[in-house]
């Protein structure tokens, strides 16, 4: 190869802050455009458009945590990434496209609201093959930063250790959820959203934050 | 825990410029889709119809300057920060939720133009619960800064010390426009205006710029 | 004031790299969100509803190339800037508004295609107002910038002497198509496209790249 | 001059890190706004209008995989950049102008599914005709930066040798299939996301990855 380790690695961390620079514009835009599918739909009168329309809100509750919840992931992995290499670009990149496509089915399940039952379930079936993507495609680029050892000695960063012991358990409800919303749609995005709310929340950390004094603070981070 | 203080600073460090990262475009996105809901409605000649839409801009203009000024103090904010921790991130997701979700109710408001006082009072209490939930936001990641330390040492940034200067009252002129707003909606429009004006507005800064001598610059920022 | 020049220095540069992220993410996205409004419009054959939209196309490559200019000129004066103060940061919003409104009347040119003449002169002229007030903003942004003494000692970057240049120039062949598009708005169009395509290349440049043999490079930026 | 090289390398430099953030933007919204245009379209039962509109998902992936296979390549080139020069930034602007259209014709593919073969016709050529515009563009950077010497020294980057070596077979099948969709578009279609596939997938980096054992990495980005 032509061009030295130390070459290799300088252009590997740069490559790193575009990656981030790119990821970090993706996932913003995902999660702002979710907006542009909120509408109050007839009939009814106003409150009760507004209101009736809960379904929707829901979902699109749900996919904000989700792609929160994968934006916190993805920050805390690059994180702890000494660089990148093409390979990983490239599953980030897959990554991406999993989460940007996620306001499509959020779409769908708003437009099903006052259809059948069928439209219901195929929204719902899109929507957690989608999140189910999105976390896969997190742990292999987990996985893979492991295996090509791209990552910096030491501890991994907390946020990234939390996804991966949650990882199991969201993939399990994932799957059952699935399965379960071609029966009953609605459970399933209750379930979606309950995932959403376990991935988003760090357990242990609030837990501390309550019980530890003000001037305790700085002792986890 | 594992990694040492001077790992946990570094990474929240480095955690601070992707959520910078990931809030400005966030923002520029939700100040940007706002534009996506101007239409000119029939009927009426051309001119007609793009002037009659004059509650449409307000709307827009409000709440671009609303968003504008979020973008001014959560920047403002963020530079005092030394680090960020888990927790302070998902409160930056909330807020970013609560900006974010403004283009729907704003869209509302252009929408319920030529529609039932009844349209136009859900829109404006929905749009006026969304301001008031993103200046409590922000005020909430200001106290949990404090309480946490994760402020630099010194005096605020100005523009964060006039962000909690005008937080008090704005909260009240919030609170009294979405009362306000069940009865008079446009009224309710105007003093959302009047309060985006006045968070955007650094007064004492305009006036010293306005005063003084271009050669005695340099002494305010 | 509390705190000293060196933190206010500091501070200043900060703010200065995140009202450059906000900024670039405002003006990608408006010039990116500008493709949504592209669409074949009904009757005629694919192909005739294809070219007959050409004033759309043209208004999108006026309205891309005026973005660009834009951003060409704010990347130029912000790469002279030392810091910025908080005044810069509002003119530098009420830039971007000006930015951020552009594909509505671009959009309103794409719909008055096969409309009213009268539906094309608003159309136009809401342009017209649109692309002159970018530019002016852009002119009372480097006048502040230049009373307040935020910009670097030595000679402006190129690109920042070239966009004032053409400033009187832009600003006059612009008040002249306002005028102009009350009664051919075609015209007009093809006005601003003129003055995009002035805005955005810089001839000598060109004259020089052209002329110069490539050893010679190196000697221009 | 009135610069002196010193002053102007670091603005060269400031220039392309601005630049790179633009061109994020730019790239990073255009894969995300493709979502927009997928939609259930009747008529036909929800899983029917669902799985019927496969050439819709098909341009979706085709377009998602061609934007990322242009940054990927657009930062490959970037990186071995020492600086850009005022053409080097129009021409990158062309190149983001024929990525920000791309998601029209896209839209144009999809609207065009049960439609006439003549609007097929219409939308698979345009599609085409942007693509190859993008790969041009980007050879026209590599060339125009390799003539005024703004790369820096040393070998280029593997992604952006891996670009130059696929570059003509990239061009050639653009053309056959450009002039093939005249007759067959959705053989087209297949041959734009063969291409895509071939242009992401770094085939010797994954071929090494396979044959590797794990412990043997690093000697390859």
């Amino acid at each position: 190869m032509a061009d030295d380790a130390n070459t290799r690695t300088t252009r590997g961390t740069l490559t790193k802050a575009r990656m981030e620079a790119f990821s970090d514009g993706v996932l913003a835009i995902a999660i702002t455009l979710l907006v542009l599918d909120l509408a109050a739909r007839p009939p009814g009168s106003p409150l009760e458009q507004f209101l009736r329309d809960w379904t929707a809100y829901l979902a699109y509750l749900v996919a904000f945590l989700t792609i929160g919840a994968a934006w916190i992931a993805h920050n805390s992995l690059s994180d702890d990434l000494e660089h990148v290499d093409r390979i990983f670009l490239r599953l980030n990149l897959l990554f991406l496209l999993s989460v940007s496509f996620l306001p499509f089915p959020t779409r769908l399940i708003g437009d099903a609201l006052d259809k059948s039952a069928s439209s219901q379930r195929v929204a719902v079936t899109v929507f957690g093959v989608t999140v189910l993507a999105t976390r896969l495609l997190l742990a292999a680029m987990t996985a893979y930063a492991e295996r090509e050892r791209l990552r910096r000695a030491g501890a991994p960063d907390l946020d990234l250790q939390d996804a991966q012991d949650k990882m199991r358990v969201a993939v399990a409800v994932y799957l059952g959820a699935i399965a379960l919303g071609l029966l009953l749609p609605f459970v399933a995005i209750v379930l979606y959203f309950a995932v959403a709310i376990f991935l988003v929340v760090p357990f242990r950390a609030v837990g501390q934050a309550i019980v530890r004094k003000p001037a305790a603070s700085g002792s986890e981070r």
